[in-house]
């Protein structure tokens, strides 16, 4: 069998009939090249805000099951949408939901993780020479529940099949044509980065970078799958994300940032396990941890929290809440290594008047916790410290 | 030209003549296998410490520049006494220092970074069909000073050199027969560990396995290198450590123990500036960082600090010093990310009646602080639960 690719199109490509018009066309010619060609599809445009919308206007609470159920018809729809249009260009194509794909997980409704994919059927779809269009987003549990892979979960759904049918790259094509060394519309001199390691990707994910969701940079980067952030409206370009190669820059190669961040802190003695105990409940990752004997402190991003207000509704009355708060990170090797850069880093801040209330650094990162007002400024202050200054001396 | 292999023989292998004679025999018979070979040697056992505490007999602070000087003494001595031993089984061979290598590093003394590798010396040799012998955790800097790499240097030497000769793999031999799920003087049930990641490896490096140094994993990380660690005195097996593979485990591989770290904590307004300052000037990376309005505390492994005592002598009179601190980590995919596993690492620690002095998570790690002696038990007692139980159920 020819190589397969897999392309992933967002919601803002497939937004209107003339968008997913446009995509069929993308799609036919990659097969034309001679590629199998295994598409995987969002909601349209802000299709699933509004379905969300609704279900909270109908239940504060709604179940967790019956809201799977209704967040999956936002990519039933643009499946079977894209593969009518692919029809009208003379190709064969055919559309598979999560299930149909062998996309199996546990049943985490609404954040659930895939355990496994089992592609018979879309193997041998593609062995018949058809187009497959795939839902994104969604799979099925063990217990043969419908389940929903939680926010950017269609980036997942796409590498997750790339790696199951071992597909050549995989292509998350968007409205955005790569990856930039910062946002674009925060730091005017941010450039757009040919090729990323996916560690640092993964990094610059999980710490506010929209280009691509972090579970999938996590699943390419255990799997080694390659991936390519592009413009839907171009052929080729954009940012590779690949291995770490022989020849990655050694300096830092991104800033990112993050808003809409919240800081619990328990103090007294069980204070490390009831942080932890939240975090466990609700099933949100912590982005940062600070303990001491006395008090323990531990950040989120509301971003990874569907259902904060419930949370928040049921936190003990001496967790102390602090919102309103963001980060900025400064993404590259060796960076939460080497502690000139962590003391740059700082003043940097320092010299912006940013207050920092915390810190925190892993080998390729170092991040900043400011409020979030600030988070813009500290942006542009540490991307012209790290990225402009090494580029202007290259 | 046929495939390098690289090799590094640490300072036990090397220790006396009997045990450079079976180096030379395993050399040689690798080369007879069809193999170019780079050996890569550390001083002779003890030679390397002997040498520092005779510097610090003679002087309480010795220029870092001797020092060096003094230090690239043993690997020398080591290099040589090989080189004739393989003379003796009648193969050419021949001893190159880290300039004649051209390993070019920066000019921190006693603790370089290598900035290029210009193997042509070694390349001709190699095409002359002479075994190379390789000084370790030397090289010279741009101001053609000799420089040391720090402790664990001659295993960064090896990948280093792996790299730059694009060798087919790099093999780190020792007393120890590879990367074992815990050290096992510490934890009876301990297994040796087939394969792991590059990245997991280097979690377990920095955070306390003494099997591989962490310089040399980020390396073979970054340049894609495979290593394996492996006994001296056999062939074959041990553990290979590699690109995370589509099969990686994702639960926990492995549990370290770290001792001998220390806390620093500076308060008041500018507390942070303060605690990276010292990092900065130290020339010591932070294990972990805690920081808040009022206070910062940093974390160091007093391994990471040749000269601890000075530095403890310079710091400010209101900085806070605890000492006799240490950590252990539990090393595995998501363990960071995933709430319920933290937690669990906590109520272990719990169960075992440990104070949890600090928490740091990465993705990949979980690493809790307690008091020093307390780190076997709680090394123990994670590997009990996070990795027997996993073996158990599989």
């Amino acid at each position: 069998m020819a190589g397969i690719i897999v392309q992933k199109y967002g919601g803002s490509s497939v937004a209107d009939t003339e968008s997913i018009r446009r995509v069929a066309k993308r799609v036919v010619a990659t097969k034309n090249q001679g590629h199998h060609i295994v598409v995987v599809v969002s909601a349209m445009g802000k299709e699933t805000d509004g379905l969300l919308n609704r279900a909270f206007e109908v239940s504060k609470s709604p179940s967790r099951r019956e809201l799977d159920m209704l967040l999956t018809c936002g990519e039933r729809a643009s499946m079977a949408l894209l593969s009518m249009a692919i029809h009208e260009l003379g190709e064969e194509a055919i559309s598979l939901t999560g299930s149909q794909c062998g996309i199996i997980t546990n049943d985490r409704h609404s954040g659930a993780r895939i355990i496994e994919v089992r592609p018979i059927r879309l193997q041998d779809e593609l062995e018949k020479g058809r187009i497959v269009i795939v839902a994104g987003f969604q799979g099925i549990s063990y217990k043969k529940e419908v389940t929903t892979l939680g926010r950017g979960g269609s980036d997942t759904t796409a590498v997750a099949l790339a790696a199951a049918l071992n597909a050549e790259y995989c292509e998350i094509c968007s409205d955005v044509d790569g990856v930039y060394t910062a946002d674009p519309r925060v730091v005017e001199a941010a450039e757009m980065l040919e090729a990323i390691s996916h560690e640092q990707m993964l990094e610059l994910a999980a710490h506010g970078a929209k280009v691509l969701h972090k579970g999938c940079v996590e699943i390419a980067r255990r799997t080694g799958i390659v991936l390519y952030a592009r413009a839907t409206s171009k052929f080729g370009g954009g940012t590779r994300i690949d291995l770490p190669g022989a020849s990655e820059n050694v300096d830092a190669v991104g800033v990112s940032g993050q808003k809409n961040l919240v800081r619990l802190r328990a103090s007294g003695d069980t204070c490390l396990e009831r942080v932890l105990t939240i975090s466990e409940r609700a099933n949100v990752p912590a982005l940062h941890l600070d303990t001491d004997m006395n008090s323990a402190d531990i950040w989120f991003s509301l971003d990874d929290i569907p259902d904060w207000i419930g949370v928040k509704g049921d936190l003990d009355a001496d967790i102390e809440v602090l919102e309103g708060v963001g980060a900025a990170s400064v993404v590259g090797d060796n960076i939460g290594g080497d502690s000139a850069k962590l003391n740059l880093a700082r003043s940097v801040a320092q010299g912006a008047d940013i207050n920092i209330v915390a810190m925190s650094s892993s080998p390729l990162r170092v991040t900043l916790f400011c409020e979030q007002s600030h988070v813009d400024q500290l942006v542009r202050s540490l991307h012209k410290e790290f990225i402009s200054k090494a580029y202007a001396e290259a």
